[in-house]
């Protein structure tokens, strides 16, 4: 566990430079809009070790396939998320020598991100070789306004000396993946124009043809006011910039304001690019750099009003939250369906691709209740738009007549994703899509959607299932033979009761779902029927059949789901039994001993126990839980949140506690020693569960939602904001009352505790906690 | 299925010239000699298809592992046999233009490998693009009597007018292999010298530190005179030549004998290569071309005589028979415990590596019972050198205490495969090298090398599977959780029958060696006891209980040992009830459906029946072949032989010769359309166990051989020779009777039909065919 940063509640706070963290810093102090997003490197040379990276929403490139040993059926290429050009670039030599925290004496450094404002920045002094002194702090932004453009305020203070200053703001479009898989670059430049404290570059990925426009304008001001003395145009091959040189006397401020901006053929027309970056970047120089940040802290100010979570009494789980909240607002603002969620965001290329089932299972509730219905139905739309791709790629993997498998890992619709045990078998993504229509549907109340988009891709799913689904003449059950369940430390496993359960599930859902279109719109029923070519008593009866005869595997002594076949013939030593050595599995054992042995790296039987928890009594609920918590290892990031969600459900607050702080501060506190890497952004949404639907017990029943509030030992009180169907309420717990307060919007008929209770508009209603 | 080569009983012809089958050819007229192999490239240039291919035995690269997903525990590199500096090339301009098949306009052609003598013969008549015709004969082999020897006869005839001739024979170091991970090359030159008719090369691997010198000497006649006139030296970077012009007249004959040799560091002092490499070749040239030919027929005369396998009646079989035991002579001598078979041999690169449990379940029957007893010795010898390199291979999966796992593949018996199913989980190859020591001292009866050396490699290997094996409380039996049998179309089972069997095996076996070692060598025994740290009590108490309380699965209605846990909840679906279309599988079916299915991809449980046969009453055999053969889909080379000795011992001939067809000319009739990768070395010692073990009936008990033959229909007699404790046998089947001849060595007792015979020295039994 790393504790160097400073504990606070709405900053992040790095005092004194710690080179050895460098690149974990980058992660950790990462900013963005949800056009672009970028690690926290700096605008002045670093020769230290760094990983340069700036990410932008939907650009990306088809790397070539990196695997030992090639299986038919698996992708040619690997979608990543690619490190585009770089416009942070201000390079300082001072009396000749170039500004660099590897080399310098460092006298101070402070860096900040301050999350109430989205506003990265750092202020340092230090001594040159030279004996020189400086003092520079530097404040950078992306826009959440404008999303297209980047800022920062550069200044620059000689404390001791007046000094000579060379000053090089540049934008540097000779950028690469550190994981790329043969050493190959993506991009290539275009065109390139230098102008007067102004530079664009045009670059184009050299497969996909993504083109994109990075252009930066500056301004310099010395002693409060503006240079116009002729800068040196800096035109390499790949490197564009101005040279300003000039002297700054002792104490006199010396103030660079660089104004960038990335366009993307995304947007605009490739012929446009450089045109619209100029002008959007004098306009932007017009009003200047002061008043978009006005309106940039502003809208954040807006966000945090929607999505901030409040814990008193703690410090430390205050600053988590408010950090994971932070980010996924960095990733993902929902105004797009063209966009999803990456494992990483853009704070690392690890795992490439951008869409995971962690967006279905885990983000959209964030979304959902903090970002609007809007913003959750682009997450569903998104997958109506890729269900042709997800068609074919089931028929790559032999199925037909329109059978739909999701991609494990996908930037367009297409998989990308290339290790046969999940890949091929890891099919209970499908299961998440299905249930996030479900979701959408029991939050917002839009049954329109299902007629709208939602039945075709039930549809699909199902006619995956009931051709996955095999009937097994020995048991005389429908089975599911060779899946690997969300617990991915069991591969090519017989019916897992997850995938089983949330298989059956879909079919049932979709039987009714059609039921529901086919009684209200009759139209668009027969619409569908016709362009997918149903037939509804086969199809409908062969899912009926399995609906009926399925087989679940559980463990009769001890009454609970058992994870798949055989499960009990495993050497069952529970993790507190097992020496710490050990752990994490994943770095010390071998991937046939972690298969072998009973441990469980993320929730598995308890995911399925946590979509579907109204089917299970607490009971069974308790009884599930505790075997599988003892012996689940956690090794995944979206782990805990389940267990901790289940431990509010069944009174455990203190394990359920426990479970929260694992991922609250996991990348603050780098648990998993890899933030180097980047940040886990979608288990953050798991955090924000964990609080809302664990100890706030927040459930949507018969269109209703309803709270069980709990309150860890330790915090004073807690308070969360959600917009249900047009009502936003503020829901806030003590360790005496809830209080439930209608913010704006129509009256609401809510539940604490199984109450019905009528918030009206303005007011609120108080209930004592239970204890 | 191919049909462009000549059907001859003892060659491999082809007639007229098969540029699309370039690839092909190279592979299927390859030469060998043990200490190096070819394939069969062409001396002159060649810009048409081609992979030139050059090896060394022993020589080898680690290349940097390739992988999609690491996994913990992977090795670092994969060992591969690689491509080495050729030595064929001769270069022939006729009035300055390149002679070149793929340029030129072929009147003739003809390629010969004669198998008898193992020699290369190619023969060709072209036309030039100026309209001169030229006759070429090339003469190759790789001498089996100096094997670090290879020479050329070539004769150019221009046929129409007087020429000009530019000959130029070289060797050329600037070689790659084709399966480089990262494109990179492995040789780096550290030395070159060039003479009048004289070049060297030494050479190194960029990794490991292989040391070799390439060199060649060459004569040229014309009209039967050697000219003298001064060659111009070719001396580029990586390729040496001499350059000799001359004019050639109408039909007078040009020859080239080119001398060319390969020492290595194995064998030789870094510093005194090329200097050995000199000595050799102008000893060569002193002895002369044919007086080598000679030898080297000779010598395979003896080869033949001990190996061959007659057909009569069936020239197709014939013919591939004895291509299967040419190439596996070309492979292996035996001569030298550091070596072993690749799956390639010397004729390809696909597989790397050159040792797969096919060693110990295929080739070592081969050559134990034509190359002799120390040929045989040599193979396990080779994995006693790498016992405690299988120690340091089962540390890195957590085996501690002298496990042993030894790879799935190897060149100095660290582990180079890197795919998890396989590498971590095919762990029945230790069962295969246990079982190789068991066949070794039950066909030679040497039961000392259990002392010697075998003890330590069964005690290694059991005390692996001792700790493998766990305790099920579910089953109250011991079970082996996530492995992959023998049937690679099913990967991370549980309970592989056959896995299970050679384990408890090797349990037995190893108890078993354990007492003959005390009872006849106790100093040994004492000091193995001593050197392993073996708790006899505690250790042989804890197999003995696994023994006892094994679980095995079986099929208690259809009265059959079961595959593996959960496989009849499969479709059972039968191969002959599968649409055509969808084979081969491997190249048809994405991975998971191919394992979800219930075919097989080669024998498994069968394999056991197999090795341990006399365990088992015939119509338990017949039984288990039935419902094993109607699923299995014989995608490996390794496949039919065993289930064609199982329907030989059945009674069905007629589907074992069917079985044997699918081995016997799988490259020559290119069934699985790969043979351009190279020829599929280690299968074919499976046909000649489909003879001898099938047809023939050979098995080997309490000492004495015994056979029981069968004829397929349409043969009219086959016959194989075995050397057995010292006798040599020759068996002949004819369609009415089976006659066993000795040939040298003592009376010896056999078997025919379970009748006992005592065979006098140089007389022959014979017998009635049972029909």
């Amino acid at each position: 566990m790393s504790t160097y940063l400073k504990h606070d509640e709405w900053s992040i706070v790095e005092e004194g430079f710690h080179p050895e963290k460098s690149r974990d810093s980058e992660s950790l102090f990462s900013i963005g809009n949800g056009h672009m997003g970028q690690r926290a490197n700096f605008e002045e040379k670093y020769s230290g070790v760094t990983l340069q990276g700036h990410y932008i929403a939907g650009i990306y490139y088809p790397d070539k396939t990196r695997v030992g040993w090639w299986k038919n059926g698996y992708p040619e290429y690997f979608a990543k998320v690619i490190n585009a050009p770089s416009w942070i670039g201000i390079d300082v030599k001072v009396d000749g020598e170039m500004l660099d925290l590897a080399t310098c004496k460092i006298l101070e450094f402070r860096r900040e991100l301050n999350m109430k404002q989205s506003v990265l920045e750092r202020e340092f002094t230090v001594a040159m070789q030279s004996g020189i002194q400086l003092h520079v702090k530097s404040t950078r932004f992306l826009s959440i306004t404008e999303h297209e453009l980047g800022l920062i305020r550069y200044s620059i203070t000689p404390l001791n000396q007046s000094v000579s200053l060379e000053i090089l703001p540049y934008i540097d479009a000779d950028v690469e993946n550190e994981d790329s898989n043969y050493n190959e670059k993506f991009w290539e430049k275009t065109d390139g124009s230098c102008y007067h404290h102004e530079a664009y570059i045009t670059s184009k990925t050299k497969k996909l043809d993504f083109n994109i426009c990075t252009g930066m304008l500056f301004d310099v001001f010395a002693g409060g006011n503006k240079l116009t003395t002729k800068a040196h145009l800096v035109e390499e091959d790949l490197l564009l910039g101005n040279k300003v040189i000039l002297n700054a006397n002792s104490d006199e401020e010396i103030v660079v304001y660089k104004y960038a901006t990335v366009v993307t053929s995304l947007d605009h027309k490739v012929s446009d690019l450089m045109q619209v970056a100029r002008k959007k970047l004098q306009d932007a120089n017009s009003k200047g750099f002061h008043a978009i940040l006005k309106d940039h802290i502003n809208e954040w100010a807006q966000k945090w009003e929607h999505s901030d979570i409040v814990i008193e009494g703690d410090v430390a789980a205050q600053q988590g939250i408010r950090f994971n909240i932070l980010q996924l607002n960095h990733t993902y603002t929902g105004k797009d369906a063209r966009f999803n969620i990456g494992p990483k965001g853009f704070t690392g290329e690890k795992y490439g691709g951008s869409t995971y089932w962690d967006t279905e299972a885990y983000c959209l509730p964030f979304y959902m209740a903090t970002a609007g219905e809007e913003v959750a139905k682009n997450l569903l739309v998104y997958r109506y738009n890729h269900l042709q791709r997800a068609i074919e790629n089931a028929e790559k993997l032999g199925f037909t007549d329109g059978a739909a498998l999701y991609p494990m890992v996908t930037m367009n619709g297409e998989e990308c994703h290339n290790e046969w045990e999940i890949t091929f078998e890891e099919i209970h993504r499908n299961g998440a899509i299905a249930f996030a229509i479900n979701s959408y549907i029991r939050y917002t109340g839009h049954e329109s959607y299902l007629a709208d988009k939602g039945l075709e891709v039930l549809m699909g799913i199902s006619r995956f299932w009931a051709q996955r689904i095999t009937f097994s003449e020995a048991k005389g059950k429908y089975v599911m033979l060779g899946v690997t369940g969300p617990n991915e430390y069991e591969n090519n496993v017989n019916n897992n009761w997850y995938t089983n359960t949330i298989a059956c599930w879909c079919l049932e859902y979709t039987i009714e779902a059609l039921q529901k279109v086919k009684e209200t719109n009759i139209a668009r029923y027969k619409e569908i029927i016709t362009k997918t070519a149903f037939d509804d008593k086969k199809e409908v009866g062969k899912w009926q059949d399995i609906i009926k005869n399925m087989y679940y595997p559980t463990e009769e002594k001890l009454k609970i789901f058992l994870q798949q076949d055989g499960y009990m013939d495993k050497e069952q030593i529970l993790v507190k039994d097992l020496d710490i050595k050990n752990r994490p599995l994943n770095q010390k054992w071998s991937w046939d001993r972690i298969l072998r042995s009973c441990y469980i790296k993320q929730a598995d039987v308890l995911q399925g126990i946590y979509f579907l928890e109204n089917r299970f009594d607490i009971e069974t609920i308790r009884r599930n839980y505790e075997f599988y918590e003892s012996r689940t290892v956690h090794e995944s990031s979206l782990s805990p949140c389940v267990h901790s969600i289940l431990a509010s459900k069944i009174g455990k607050t203190d394990q359920a506690y426990e479970l929260y702080l694992r991922t609250a501060r996991l990348d603050l506190d780098d648990y998993n020693k890899e933030v180097r890497e980047g940040l886990h952004i979608t288990s953050m949404a798991g955090t924000w569960l964990s609080i809302v639907e664990g100890f706030g017990g927040m459930r949507v029943v018969d269109g209703k939602v309803g709270f069980t509030p709990s309150i860890p030992q330790g915090w004073n009180a807690y308070s969360f904001r959600i917009v249900h169907r047009g009502t936003a309420l503020r829901i806030r717990v003590t360790t005496e009352e809830v209080m439930v307060f209608n913010e704006h919007g129509p009256d609401s008929q809510i539940m604490v505790y199984g109450k019905p209770y009528t918030v009206a508009k303005n007011s609120n209603i108080v209930a004592e906690l239970s204890k």
